[in-house]
């Protein structure tokens, strides 16, 4: 039931990478990382990396994958991130003023970015004119405080909230997941009972941005072209599938080996392939 | 706090109407339609439809959009509906085979269209041999019969659903709205626990597509050249704003005059202007 | 892992059976249950019947336990419906007027009996004056023209709406299920953002009344006297285990044997004991 | 539509009260509140505190209601909490073995009165043997840390999970609110997918138990000699009138007096009374 990785890659254009749990894991990439990328270049594949991912800067990003020898693999340009997503929605949508972040310092990058001003919550007055909402990242705030400040803000201002990672879990090791920032969304979602705007997989506009950089590169592209490699069947696998690409659901992450078939069968949500890792 | 719609276009060169709610209704197109249809394009502006639906083929679609003098006003080919979303889904991703469907024999132009061979649910036996499951309208079948059926069916096998239209309800006049196919599809889904394929707004794909469509046409077009005008908040609204479109939310459908202000409030969907109808 | 039921009765003083999937099916009492329950009486056992059903009257419900010798084999005052919270309910919170109600004619008893006037959906009008509105039964309509009435109705006015049976789904026979008006009050609550007051299980107030009227039979009774037998987990097994009974799930319904133990590691709903039916 | 609470007294025999929001808030009980009960005790009113906490002992909850002459004006065994059920759970359903919990050391009293042990969630180590988990306040814990841990044991082990206050949020002052332990469980929930045992309002089962008391001491007491006085309408209000009572709705708490008429409309959950607060 399992395919060697390895013996896809012929059939397939391009290829889009999820990266946690798929390249990289929380102590960071994974070994072996570096010469797949380097090998697929070599064999001419166009390579993306498609990231629910707001805590740091697509140049931070890309600084992940770099290979002694032969540099930077994956360039800032195939880096598609929800964070951007997030930044485009501030810059054409809300324009300027502050906006209130959970998130580290460096998730911050999406808002300076988008030419507004950041304010970490635990900085917020009440006197604070706020433009939006943007909750990024799980770490760089403290849980207790800043979630309960976050909530009355949210009762208090009635700004656009956005959510720039959908994620409710992220993969730390082989045993353990963290709470990603979209459980705290869906949390605070629920309470104040408004509708947030989420940036990420599953919603298909990463990969049509993706897909529109690709094509660029190569005008007979088509869809049937592509294949998305991911941990996560709701977000990798069901979005991938929505937008019409063929899905290989890694083993590596999200979805544990002993569950996969389960999960598959009590979702209903089903991969072209099913791999062991990106290494086999 | 109402802006005269007229007074909008100007500002922009691509205008995304929904359909229900803001150019028809349960009872066609509504009167004014093909007048301000023919002045949007005497005024140079691109217009697409982009609409929740999968009850009709788009010749069908655009046939309602005809003027006794002009003619055809919007052509087929700029007329986006989730059910054409839907038929790409099964030309890629399912390729051949049955598909149990559930909706008008006019749907079925959707399966039909993709080279699959569309069952109505009333007809579907034990030994079929399905290859993917669709709703596609609520109309076209007998409900306590065929929704008993079709749950029977989803517990049996394991296959794609895809739900061709996720709109909760769809307005039938100025005081009455209908259970549309999204409503069954949503209490379907929570039974039997599975993730079904959504087709439609709030998801961008429509208008990626769109976008793609009238940026071809001009090739300087930013998606703040375009205005999405449409009447419900969780789907048109929502989607256009997470695109990066400006948004008209007009009074006309789902959204009504004396609830809107509330409405937007509570859900926290902020739309661009608001508009009693696209007539004034 | 299955344990023999009738190995359990020396260890219970009382024991409540759920009715649909445990003594009866769509096609009504299963073969050997007369014996059974003379069996259990003769045994001293303190039988209660605790259903989530409101199609029909007690005296109803109570006429298909009867056995050709021994007559009557549970009185009425033993069947605790929620048909009956909701009359209570009726009789003690709306006390007079009108009630819309879906569902069949003999639902409408619970209305009668708490002295209010039923008036069937389809015969609605405009202009009645409503006090209350029941979701009694998925049967004795028409779905699709009375639930777009029924949806408009609650849109319209603003009283408060009871669901007389909280269940999904029932057992029609072996392999099939049937959806149960609960699915379509859920569905409707949802569109129009209310709540909805539900009786039944899970909600503890069926077991607290079965258990009061044992209670005065045998003064020294424990909760850990009491044994409930029911085939579903998230309504019997979850509502007994939140009261304080022991509980013995029943592969003879809506709990499929290939699925139990699945089912139970999944959802976390634990019985004390997996039987295979009352029968075993 | 405001009743003077004082006007309402004289038409019940006993008063049921939520405690947060109506007789106390997070500084303590709220000033008058000594004065009150002892007015409602010379005016022969059976009192009953019936209360979403777990965070301190029966003893600790009652210490609050002394009045300086009069002494204890709620004895313990009058002060139902959701903590008592969740203990009677724990003690009939779990009997021994160590139970992980969140909350404040003065939570555990639940655990240790059921002759378990209780494990604090941030000294729960891999090899521990528990028999339970337990969420039973939002304080005395890191959030970052134990609720990660926390979701990590929920996803290892596979024991009941008990949520002994499923209240969402709390007031903190006439401003702010606090996010409850309940809104921690439900985030918890979903991404494991089980189903917790939930105690408290708007369950029935600490309404049935305070009117099992109330009717000892007077048996000639019905239902409508009863009023449930609290502050949020999806728990007290919903729940008393699930369970026949009439209800009053103080605007002292979680419903602030602005808001209240849109929230009775939009959720659908009317109370019999309005009140300012039980000092009017």
């Amino acid at each position: 039931m399992l395919t060697p990785f390895s013996s896809l890659v012929s059939r397939y254009q391009a290829i889009f990478f999820d990266a946690y749990g798929v390249l990289k894991n929380a102590r960071g990439v994974l070994q072996g990382v570096p010469e797949l990328l380097t090998w697929l270049t070599q064999q001419g594949k166009d390579v993306y990396v498609i990231t629910n991912d707001a805590s740091r800067s697509p140049t931070q990003m890309a600084a992940a994958y770099v290979h002694p020898e032969h540099g930077v693999l994956i360039p800032e340009s195939k880096i598609i991130s929800s964070g951007l997503l997030a930044k485009d929605f501030l810059r054409s949508k809300v324009r300027s003023g502050n906006v209130a972040y959970l998130g580290k310092p460096s998730s911050a990058f999406f808002i300076e970015s988008a030419s507004l001003t950041p304010v970490h919550i635990g900085a917020c007055n009440n006197g604070d004119d706020l433009a939006a909402i943007a909750l990024l990242d799980d770490e760089g705030f403290d849980w207790f405080r800043d979630l309960n400040m976050m909530l009355n803000l949210m009762r208090r201002v009635s700004v656009p909230v956005i959510v720039a990672n959908p994620d409710l879990v992220y993969p730390v090791n082989e045993q353990e997941v963290g709470l990603a920032v979209g459980s705290l969304a869906t949390m605070l979602e629920r309470i104040v009972g408004k509708s947030f705007v989420r940036f990420g997989k599953p919603d298909t506009m990463m990969f049509s941005h993706a897909f529109a950089c690709a094509h660029a590169n190569a005008p007979d592209l088509r869809k049937s072209d592509v294949l998305m490699v991911g941990d996560t069947l709701e977000t990798d696998i069901l979005g991938a599938n929505t937008f019409g690409l063929d899905t290989a659901l890694v083993l590596s992450g999200n979805t544990r080996p002993d569950q996969a078939a389960l999960s598959i069968q009590a979702k209903g949500i089903i991969p072209t392939y099913l791999c062991e890792s990106v290494f086999t």
